[in-house]
């Protein structure tokens, strides 16, 4: 066995470990049995991309451990996170002779996670499911939390379910496969938590942009693992999205599907969207309060560490009323009053709504 | 208001009440603004036979009260229940402008009280959803308990959800519009709970054939609210199937839907199936144990109340060994063995596994 770090996801009803280590997938088999009682039947989701390089050896782990597995392999790209290759998966997930006690197994990065999580959700009303993620953005980011979904042509994530993994393995090892632009994608959720949630947690980011720009383990597991408490506290404390406390996730969020979408789907990446829709909600937040001192520093210091990071956090050229007018529509919109999850002081926000906001871009 | 009975749904997390009346479907925009608390948009989703009769006037009830009011309507009949149609709804719901605060309100059969409930479960990951059964199989199975589901080419409702519904306006003048053979098929549904779960029950209702057969409100009342009762206890002690109690509710229902799966689906109707499948139980029953005096007097009584009520009992010219390799790949199977609730004594029953079914009808 490998050595690993545990957080703990206490969720009353389905609490569950993200176990994360260097080379752990490699005791797949050990974590599989742990977490399923012992399953018969796996099957492992994964893309094209993550296949050759990770999940047809951990298949093998699992097959070689005893576990029927099956393997279903999807186009890599956000492309293959709708409704069409749900049905799809559905069907192959009940021709390879799946039953209640199933276990889907999502080997890759957010897009894989979600989709397998989804189909995991709703083929004979729920069948359990593990997480194995390969990005950075689905370590800190999806593997937590249990959202689960699909996109439909109107917009991202709009059929979905709340659907808690068994546990989920994080290979630390897999960020250092990750090409550049993934990982960086992946470094703007990490940011996210640190100007939302956690001061500290953002200058020890803002004292480790070389070893973090270097993929030092000695940084990564401290970084993934306390964005994976913060995730875990939160949806602690709000796992359906009902009090809205689960709200300051989103940060960054509203804007960026909005850029997603118009940029179209896989143009740019979600993690590079989201950079983007950081920068125009602290430059938000200055316009609403267009005296506050604190609000300018968020900005700065925020825009800085994206820069030192690489990140990208310019806006590219769309068309500002149709993103306000694609925000209007977000599923987290109501009755046209657009919801922003803005910055208050470096470390902590607000849900702020703002019923006009054409207003503030004239 | 119209004179009322309920029965409560106690789930500890969602309960509901189901409110039983005559013309209590035009009270709809009561119910609707307290189980609610005042949602301001509605989308109702019925079917071709059930819009001109009932829903257009349900939706102009609530339109009337100030709710800003969709209509979808699908085709009515099983074919509808697919993934194509859940997309096809996605797709319009969001078109129409739904937020996560916009009410589902199924008017309907079970075809449309699951495709709309699933539809509901998964849009913006979960709507709040209200249920307006006009058929006999609806009000007494498929409004009560939250499993909502699609069927697949494979099989009948592989994918759903477990959603509760806000609560379930029944309508007992509904039933009187119901065709003779859909009214009858749903009648099968009501000879099982008396079958598995209520002696009593059962002998009210070789008591009232007459009555039942004239739909006599007198009789359909108390009839249909004590299904709830049981149906709703049953859920309560299993909600989400794990513990096998509510696998009770199944009895027929493995036999069934081989019937509909081998007849193609819409040929034979779901209630007149699980009619079939329970005569295939009560004959199961009967050949696990020859000796048994009480299985013979289950099967016969079981079969003449059927007969008397005009419920088809007679299994279709289908392929036995097709049927058995059905079976076992229903989501309640498991790894072959095939799961089957057999009635003990009249009143009572339990879950057998049967292996090896095939060595029964040598």
């Amino acid at each position: 066995m490998n050595p690993q770090t545990t957080v703990r996801v206490a969720l009353p009803q389905t609490p569950y470990d993200i176990v994360l280590g260097s080379g752990i997938r490699r005791d797949a088999a050990t974590y599989f049995a742990k977490w399923t009682a012992g399953a018969k039947h796996a099957v492992v989701i994964t893309d094209t991309n993550v296949d050759g390089r990770y999940a047809e050896a951990l298949a093998e782990t699992l097959a070689n451990s005893g576990v029927e597995t099956d393997v279903c392999v999807v186009e890599a790209g956000e492309e293959s996170k709708c409704v069409d290759m749900a049905d799809m998966l559905w069907q192959k997930l009940v021709q390879c002779g799946c039953d209640r006690k199933t276990v889907v197994v999502a080997v890759g990065g957010g897009v894989v996670g979600d989709l397998a999580g989804f189909v995991a959700a709703t083929l004979y009303r729920g069948l359990r499911f593990m997480q194995v993620p390969t990005t950075l953005l689905a370590l800190v980011d999806s593997s937590v939390g249990g959202k689960v979904a699909v996109n439909l042509p109107q917009g991202k994530n709009l059929v979905g379910a709340f659907w808690q993994p068994v546990g989920v393995l994080a290979d630390m090892e897999t960020l250092q496969t990750l090409d550049d632009r993934q990982y960086r994608a992946g470094l703007a959720e990490v940011v996210k938590y640190g100007v939302v949630l956690d001061r500290e947690f953002f200058e020890f980011l803002e004292a480790n942009v070389a070893k973090i720009r270097a993929r030092e383990e000695a940084v990564l597991v401290p970084i993934v693992s306390r964005c994976c408490e913060l995730k875990a506290q939160i949806v602690l404390e709000d796992e359906h999205e009902t009090s809205g406390r689960r709200a300051v996730l989103n940060y960054g969020h509203t804007f960026a599907h909005a850029v997603e979408k118009l940029s179209g789907y896989g143009v740019v990446l979600h993690g590079e969207a989201v950079g983007i829709g950081m920068m125009f909600a602290a430059e938000l937040a200055m316009r609403l309060s267009p005296n506050d001192g604190q609000k300018e520093e968020i900005f700065l210091r925020q825009q800085a560490l994206l820069r030192r990071l690489e990140i990208p956090y310019e806006t590219p050229a769309i068309d500002r009323d149709a993103a306000i007018s694609i925000m209007r529509r977000d599923k987290k919109a109501e009755e046209g009053t657009i919801r922003f999850i803005l910055p208050t002081t470096l470390g902590a926000c607000e849900l702020r709504e703002v019923p006009h906001l054409e207003r503030y871009y004239r």
